[in-house]
């Protein structure tokens, strides 16, 4: 096992790696920007390492920088956290041609599949079910309309390099498909540096459910189950649960093993997701697969009893899982919601600032995975995410009312802070989402039913 | 079920019963002294009520204000917590007087059991095994000197109504029996208003382990397996796990039997604790019976996956049990801390004092039961309890590594505030604790080696 890890990340999912090394007696580099000097993991690891201004690319997409924060402190492996360069090939490359182990899939790998064209073309190669579209990128709005006009409305715009949620847009009759496009393009372009779309049917009704898999260097790949991602604002998940409530077991198990089937099919190796669209009538597609560490993997963690980070860093360090699939045992249900310093009020609108106060949840069967701490400030530089929170219980009805239980305790408060934990109590009190029957258009319905 | 519950109890078991009534749906009744009228129950609760001043007799002990508390708000039923009135048969039969349910077992069957000397008789009379000693109360000195040489040297004298390690002495030869009865009796009186002793054997190298068991009003009685307490400083334990570690798996079936076979022969009802001793050679024999949840409650919710004041309140309510033993699964290994407000440089004396700085450690699988926060004035009229550390993982070497690192990452300061969690540190890492080969005297020992 590694004895150094830099963690090249910041906020909650530095804390949550931070977290595991220590458990497993291995050092840890914080690499920080300027504006996370005082943050949680600056405190919790036992180095850490100046980047630079607070901007990502002087800090956080800095990768000469962070190589040499490695370098410096004898650092052995690098955790890139999700987000940044987490799911960067060049960035894995230069990991490894420095000695240094990146704790995710081999570059190739993250290359083929994060290029989400190539991805689908590679997935259906290999037996997956792929939404009709596109076999490649779409090289103008003249070849869009041609190839939604073929696979019938309504359809979505990908951006090859999208991710988070981020670079899509649906479009529901052929007019709009020109200036959907510029504008997906121009977005794309803008965020990602790169402006190359992607055409696919786009299934309404459908339900998000995603796969955890996990592959070792040896050709062992297991799942850890699914998730339910479905409640989504402007296609960024709120809520996340697992299993996914009303889910046949037979479907279940066939999504799952799809999964398993496309990472054996790319050589993966680690913990990765394959995220699924479920269609009203039970069919699903890849939608795309994401190489590293999900925000909602604790609601896996929460169920199989599994961290995953811990196992990314064993398959990192080369040692085979050591269990088989039906070592995998689901037990209960676990919810998670993701609190994040927005005004709902005034459409999301992030509210960075100090958190004169700042009191999480706590008790049986709740956790919290935060960088928040009182005397923090929320700076304005980075994404709003303050403290997920997962609650796990032997059913689902009680996991909800556990994680509203846990969402009302939160003591939160500083100038002009707002936080979207009552929103998400109002969403997780809807008779649709409580009765597990909701779709990615259930938080799209309920500011259209408040509005009226 | 009930509506509204009165929580008769402060500090943070009065934060954990408040947090599953209201994942129940229940309203809930903080009561509290004038010392705790910023508490974290208060905060919590539907409502509070204020009790009367500082002084135990004044506020948590004072029956009358506690019943008009309940009738003035209109609850149903009153959950004592741990210690205060929680074992009083008196109190459940003033509560049932007025309409009240008390949330603990019947009062006829508290009284059998609470009188140590009696609950003694009663067990071996069900064939549970006791250890050797008095059949009931020991009239003074002489008549203790006359058993004690019968049964054997060392032999404990404990108070009848004792409890929480307090009233109890061991003696290691005659000549010592009459000043430490003496002793006892004065100490059983002040502290107990009893001052009746029994005696029994005492077993050196031995560790302690206790049984949790459900009964409800139907007759159903399953147990959630066993927890080890050794871990124990002048009989007050600090350190708690589930299950027991190096427990043959018949040894722990016979014990985890007697627990339940015990608990049919008394009618319990409720949540209830068998205390055993183990014996090096693999005897075990009861000590007491808890009538009442245990302050380690959470390392069996852990591993079992259930509520303990969930089944509390529907017990009470009536509702049968609706499992039986072969659902109860025990999953991995939960280890808990007791962090306390103590100077373990200054053998351990209470540290009171506001607590300008509280974070408690998060992220997988750790719980924090507290009710501190930032801000917080922990006070000199109560226990020294301020935060219970658990940390659940699939195996015990995995879960004590975790706690040690949920401790580690604990940030309490204030003017005068000392904190326990770097000595529990210390005690996690000591090779006896970590190969589970230690016994009730681990700590007596730790503190002689550390004085060479």
């Amino acid at each position: 096992m590694f004895t150094t890890v830099l963690i090249a990340n910041r906020g909650e999912i530095a804390v949550r790696v931070a977290r595991t090394c220590r458990e497993l007696g291995i050092r840890t580099v914080a690499a920080y920007s300027t504006a996370d000097r005082d943050s949680a993991v600056v405190r919790l690891a036992d180095r850490a390492v100046h980047l630079g201004p607070p901007a990502a690319k002087s800090s956080y997409l800095n990768i000469p920088a962070l190589i040499e924060a490695a370098l410096s402190t004898g650092a052995e492996a690098v955790h890139p956290g999700y987000g940044f360069l987490s799911e960067d090939p060049d960035f894995a490359e230069v990991c490894e041609a420095n000695g240094l182990t990146f704790i995710g899939p081999p570059a190739h790998v993250m290359e083929r599949l994060g290029d989400k064209a190539m991805a689908r073309r590679l997935m259906a190669e290999a037996g997956l079910p792929v939404l009709p579209g596109s076999t490649g990128v779409v090289t103008g709005p003249a070849e869009a309309r041609q190839l939604a006009d073929r696979v019938g409305y309504p359809v979505i715009l990908k951006a090859v390099a999208g991710g988070g949620g981020r670079g899509m847009a649906v479009v529901r009759d052929g007019d709009q498909l020109a200036p959907a496009f510029q504008d997906t393009r121009a977005h794309a372009r803008a965020v990602f540096g790169d402006d190359r779309l992607y055409l696919e049917r786009y299934v309404d009704g459908a339900r998000h459910i995603e796969v955890q898999v996990l592959c070792d260097r040896h050709g062992n790949a297991v799942h850890l189950g699914e998730r339910d991602c479905s409640v989504q604002r402007r296609h960024q998940k709120l809520i996340e649960e697992s299993p996914a409530p009303n889910l046949p077991r037979a479907l279940r198990d066939r999504i799952c093993a799809a999964a398993v089937q496309g990472a054996l099919a790319a050589g993966y190796v680690g913990a990765g997701t394959f995220e699924f669209v479920l269609a009203p009538d039970g069919g699903f597609f890849l939608m795309e697969v994401n190489c590293r560490l999900q925000v909602e993997h604790p609601v896996t963690e929460m169920v199989t009893g599994i961290d995953l980070v811990r196992e990314q860093l064993r398959i990192a360090a080369g040692e085979p899982l050591g269990y088989g699939q039906q070592d995998v045992v689901v037990r209960g249900s676990a919810v998670e919601a993701r609190v994040n310093a927005e005004d709902p009020e005034r459409d999301f609108v992030p509210t960075p600032g100090l958190l004169s106060e700042f009191t999480p949840p706590g008790g049986p069967f709740v956790r919290v995975d935060t960088h928040a701490y009182p005397g923090w400030v929320v700076g304005p530089d980075y994404d709003s995410l303050l403290a997920k929170t997962i609650a796990w219980a032997p059913d689902r009805e009680q996991a909800v009312a556990r994680l509203d239980r846990a969402l009302a305790e939160f003591r939160i408060d500083g100038p002009g802070v707002r936080t979207t934990a009552g929103y998400l109590r109002r969403t997780l009190a809807d008779p649709r989402y409580r009765a597990g029957r909701h779709t990615t258009g259930l938080v799209a319905a309920m500011a259209e039913e408040t509005a009226v």
